[in-house]
């Protein structure tokens, strides 16, 4: 086991109408907000609304910014950063789902610093204070919600990357699993095949950790048990709110316990790049990269993907091949795409992702890739 | 799914030395310390002396208060929190197993107040401030290191009581497994005994949140393959470490996700009694008490018992009664008592346990107990 540190200071209330929380723990962070959203559907569903209430109710003044989109922009953050320093907010209240979020923490550190956010994004500024996270969770998967990660993508710069920082925790975060309830079948498909990338790139992350192996591979079950059923039973609230539970523990830390680092994170630098490229969802280009990415590692470490397969199949008999196989079923059995043809793109288009992977050296934290390795990747998720 | 509230912010520094990273943690506490032990077992095995140097290293004055004893009283809390006060001390520093930490949570409320510390323990008095509390673990069992409860005895009102409140979370535990090498066997098999009844308190709470059944069966599973070669193999690093682990995450919050409580609490209630009386070690109490309470919910939930078979021995086929006997073997493998005869107790023992057990009207949260429940769990611990 190597020696590790698990802190994580997020208040997390779960269930329906937490919401009405909100009035009591608002006025702790300070007089007026800056309340972040996505493109409008948290107004279509009348979920702003019941934030917005609370914060009225406890006499907080709060501003809009609206417009972040999925896979986030920096330029958004930078603007709304901007907002919150030109009307002087005391913090941030975020509703949405992960683009949301992950926007909202930078937000945080952005409106309290006269550096350029991307600064922070790639390392070259460290921020030193942040304006309080508050976050409404709307849609399953990021994780986001309970641990201090942001992925923002900077198209001038065609990156997209994720950082870490202490700062970045919310304070409180707000899931009722009700508001995932309008989340649409493939969007809900998706956020499953991001929660299940979680738990397997902690599962190939480093070191020798039994417990977070079976942690890992219990959320897989959890999700894979509930979301077959969730994908064709959607305003169900036991399965959106299992999902909803599992999601937030595959990357709040609890997977990562006895290990060096969070997880190995190859397979996500490969979707950011699919997703850089053509704005496909996060979670459709990992269920296209991870069965891509085991292929890859399946001599290098059969035996620990065969454990994988005891662990979450029950079934000690699967060889390697057989656990990735299971994998890109149950994708497939909640309509994901795992082959690049499935998103409509072509031989040309699996030469220009080749590139750009190549181009951003694009790998894993534990297992390095180099061109050859992304070539062989990007060749079978483009024929199998 | 129940509603629920997760927080933990305790940080958990987690490994091999990491003992040496105090002189960078506690000049952040303050410039005076009250360092909390017990019987002497860290000074013999130089534990104590590595966490003073680091105090003194940077340049933190400090006090002891040693004897802190197992089944811990409040006798000592009053006279460590007394000591706290005159010598006016910033921050605690608890170097010990589950006595010592939970009795230096329940200090550092003490040491910030007026009122008798039992005050705050039978919930007659509401604690509003505490001093920050560093912990350096030395015997795994009690996952005291990572929540924010304390569990302390009365010999003068013959009551041994838990009670939690957010200031009694450690700011930071400091978990290094080399230092429980010097654990010796029976007290080793304590811990393990403790930790499985923390999960399976977990798993017998509130509501259906069967991601907290995945969790506390895991934790079970990890601890059953690991125990068992541990107590034959006292110095090996890794199994302590799995344990230490296992143990922690045992009862810091992860086992309680999706329910309306920590769990239910009746076996430690009963244990609890076996200590007050006759000063058995909680760990061997509990490896006497939870079969007898599995036994009288056999026709109850015994659904719910065959599932905590198939979770925890990947078994479908095991009747509750089975999975009963299961947890009794594995507890006689590892030489802990099943029986009261086996801790020396004798039929008039047993009567005057039931009579204390009625007398405190001990009972769990979920599964309320009567005269004649305890009556019957009495008599299981008695005769099987």
């Amino acid at each position: 086991m190597e020696n590790f540190t698990a802190y994580n200071p997020v208040k997390l209330i779960f269930g329906k109408g937490v919401i009405n929380q909100l009035h009591q723990i608002a006025p702790q962070l300070g007089k007026k907000a800056l309340v972040v959203y996505g493109q409008g559907s948290v107004k279509k569903y009348q979920i702003l609304p019941q934030v917005t209430n609370q914060l009225a109710l406890c006499g907080i003044k709060f501003i809009e910014f609206s417009g972040i989109k999925p896979n986030p922009r920096i330029d958004e953050v930078r603007k709304a950063a901007d907002l919150a320093k030109k009307e002087n907010v005391d913090f941030i209240v975020a509703v949405g789902g992960g683009s949301v979020i992950d926007s909202a923490k930078v937000i945080s550190l952005a409106a309290k610093h006269d550096t350029d956010p991307w600064e922070f994004v790639i390392g070259q500024a460290t921020p030193t204070q942040a304006l309080p996270l508050v976050t409404v969770l709307t849609v399953a998967g990021t994780g986001s919600e309970m641990n201090n990660v942001a992925v923002l993508q900077n198209n001038q710069t065609q990156q997209k990357l994720g950082f870490r920082h202490e700062l970045m925790f919310p304070k409180v975060s707000f899931l009722d699993p009700s508001y995932t309830s309008s989340v649409p079948r493939f969007q809900t498909a998706c956020g499953i095949a991001d929660i299940i990338s979680h738990a397997l790139e902690a599962y190939f992350g480093d070191g020798n950790s039994p417990l977070a192996d079976k942690f890992a591979a219990q959320i897989i079950r959890e999700v894979m048990e509930t979301g077959l059923k969730l994908v064709n039973d959607l305003f169900n609230y036991d399965l959106r709110a299992r999902i909803m539970l599992a999601s937030t523990y595959a990357l709040n830390g609890t997977t990562a316990i006895g290990r060096g680092n969070t997880g190995d994170w190859g397979t996500h630098a490969i979707g950011h790049a699919l997703s850089l490229l053509y704005d496909i969802p996060h979670g459709a280009t990992l269920s296209i990269a991870f069965p891509a990415w085991m292929k890859l590692m399946l001599n290098q470490i059969p035996d620990r993907i065969r454990k994988l397969g005891r662990l979450v199949f029950d079934d000690g008999c699967l060889s390697a091949q057989e656990v990735i196989e299971k994998f890109e079923e149950f994708f497939q059995l909640i309509d994901l795409p795992i082959r690049l043809s499935e998103v409509n793109l072509t031989k040309e288009d699996a030469q220009i992702i080749e590139e750009l992977l190549n181009k951003q050296k694009a790998t894993g934290r534990v297992f390095q890739l180099d061109d050859s390795m992304r070539s062989a990747i990007v060749d079978y998720m483009a024929h199998g």
